[in-house]
């Protein structure tokens, strides 16, 4: 079963959580904002559903939500960011901004992300890049115990994490070109989701402890795998994301609390190569020529990376987000704990 | 039919027909090392087979063999490399050679390549970065007619190239890690392969000219369309691709013999976020990890990308390459248009 409930009073209820629970108000307002447009957007695998999982986090040390994250060391294009633990969030937010800052100056950055918790939906990250004029791109990698669990290609053990890849360019008439993806067929979080509405999940998604396929997303919680997409070119992107996000980040320098994920960012100035105008422009016509064409026998349109999040948004904003019972229950047994008596408004 | 041929004589058979093409011989030895590497890896798609294609090219005057590469606009951290119109590998070689050079003094670098004919195998320009203690990304997109022939996830028209992304990382103890993809199913170069072997397709590699599956390869070259891999995350990588390969590099501008094909190549240097051999070491150890995973019923091994070409080339370095007929019958007769009188050594 769910419930109906608008973006606004959602904010305010995650706001007020995270403000109880030791963070800034103003972290706390930027991580409901981030959460529940996640939700909107139709990703609820990376909204408010993971309030709870925060909350125990900075109940347990391993998410300090008073710590700023800095630079570590750095040169004209390249800087290596601490998030201090902070929520992943706020340390992206901010590795995204240096990377920009320098991309400003140098034409291009590389930025690296270590003591990083989850990161949530990394378009967030590279979007920003592309609203700046650049070409942005963010791979996260690493290992994560207990929740990385993806195997190899043609492997039936652990051994990766859901290693996600964005890519964002700037557009004029369209709104930006957003790529962004978990190299396993579906992102962990849409595990969460599929357990927490006990939906079962196609075949090809996890194998079960046995190495045996499954529809059921509980047989990965109990010692199962994820599948990467796309058999071994996802894999490859897969473990590149480990060896790139992770270990070229140096997160496994920085591991706390069995946390050793990482992030990488890139980014380009579209002016050092065309001016900006043009290049978006450029772009918004490829956009239409891929818009016309022909759909294949049964779908409706030829969508663009980024348009689903878009028509879900604008549909949820109207109509509220259907939030699960069982989401709904962590936001009030959180709050509870909290000291706070949440009421459905 | 297939007959056997030992890599040396293949080469010396190659590079005597570019040199009878007006082809300088260092050029002509480079490519027939490249092309015949190629078929050793079993990329046959990206072998021997495109010597009359690149010939008839030559005669049409959309390669040039003897132009030189050269650097269009820089900054200290980007580059635009006109390939003037020389085989793409030779320009994909020059462009690589600018951004591991850039790297070295910026940390970072990023390099556009316009004036591009087919570029053959990235990896092998992604592993020059990697092998100079880089991270190395290249990404080719942009529309080259015919050959074009992508369609979006959800749509049955052209629209896109089989648009492929290279990624490599350097190591110590193991090979380098060589990620080297088409967003499509399959390479175009594999369809032609097919077609020539008169070789089924699997499903859900092409649709034919009417939005129908079809197992035909056939059916591509009369009207049809190639699918992306991994259904709208591979469709994604396609589009950015032709984004950031074809349009920020700004390939269109330079348009000519209908082929508006460009690439991004990017580097980054592992000694900017930590020491090289140490980042070498971290990497042989997760390829351990990788390789350590139990294999799924019916598979022998969890390989590392890069190592299904290795294992090819240990094999194929001994027992030959299998040419099909079809595929010497196409050298012989342009040797013989270029007035050489090819003999089966």
């Amino acid at each position: 079963m769910t419930r109906q409930i608008q973006a606004e009073p959602l904010k305010r209820i995650v706001s007020a959580i995270f403000t109880a629970a030791d963070t800034p108000p103003e972290t706390a307002e930027y991580m409901a904002e981030s959460l529940v447009h996640n939700n909107l957007m139709g990703h609820d695998s990376h909204g408010v559903i993971r309030v709870p999982f925060y909350c125990s986090q900075i109940r347990s040390g391993a998410l300090k939500p008073q710590a700023a994250p800095r630079v570590l060391k750095e040169t004209p294009t390249t800087a290596l960011v601490g998030g201090s633990w902070n929520f992943g969030q706020v340390a992206a937010r901010y590795a995204a901004e240096v990377a920009i800052a320098k991309a400003k100056e140098a034409n291009v950055a590389a930025v690296g992300l270590v003591e990083m918790n989850h990161v949530g939906r990394l378009g967030e990250f590279a979007g920003m890049m592309a609203q700046a004029g650049m070409f942005g791109m963010m791979i996260v990698g690493g290992w994560r115990t207990p929740i990385a669990g993806v195997a190899p290609f043609g492997g039936q053990g652990r051994a990766l994490g859901t290693n996600p890849y964005a890519m964002a360019v700037p557009t004029s008439r369209h709104d930006i070109v957003l790529l962004d993806f978990a190299t396993t067929v579906l992102a962990e979080g849409k595990l969460q989701v599929a357990r927490a509405k006990k939906a079962p999940v196609p075949l090809g998604v996890v194998l079960d402890m046995n190495g045996q396929p499954s529809t059921n997303a509980e047989d990965f919680y109990a010692g199962g795998v994820m599948l990467p997409f796309g058999a071994h070119k996802g894999y490859g992107l897969s473990l590149m994301a480990d060896l790139v996000g992770g270990l070229l980040a140096g997160a496994d320098s920085f591991k706390d609390f069995d946390n050793e994920t990482g992030a990488m960012l890139f980014c380009i100035k579209i002016e050092a190569f065309r001016p900006l105008m043009e290049y978006q422009q450029k772009v918004d016509d490829r956009i239409d020529v891929i818009k016309a064409v022909k759909p294949a026998p049964g779908v409706k349109e030829v969508l663009i990376p980024g348009e689903p999040e878009r028509n879900n948004e604008k549909v949820r904003a109207m109509e509220g987000i259907a939030l699960p019972d069982a989401t709904w229950e962590g936001l009030k047994q959180t709050a509870s704990e909290l000291g706070l008596d949440l009421k459905f408004e």
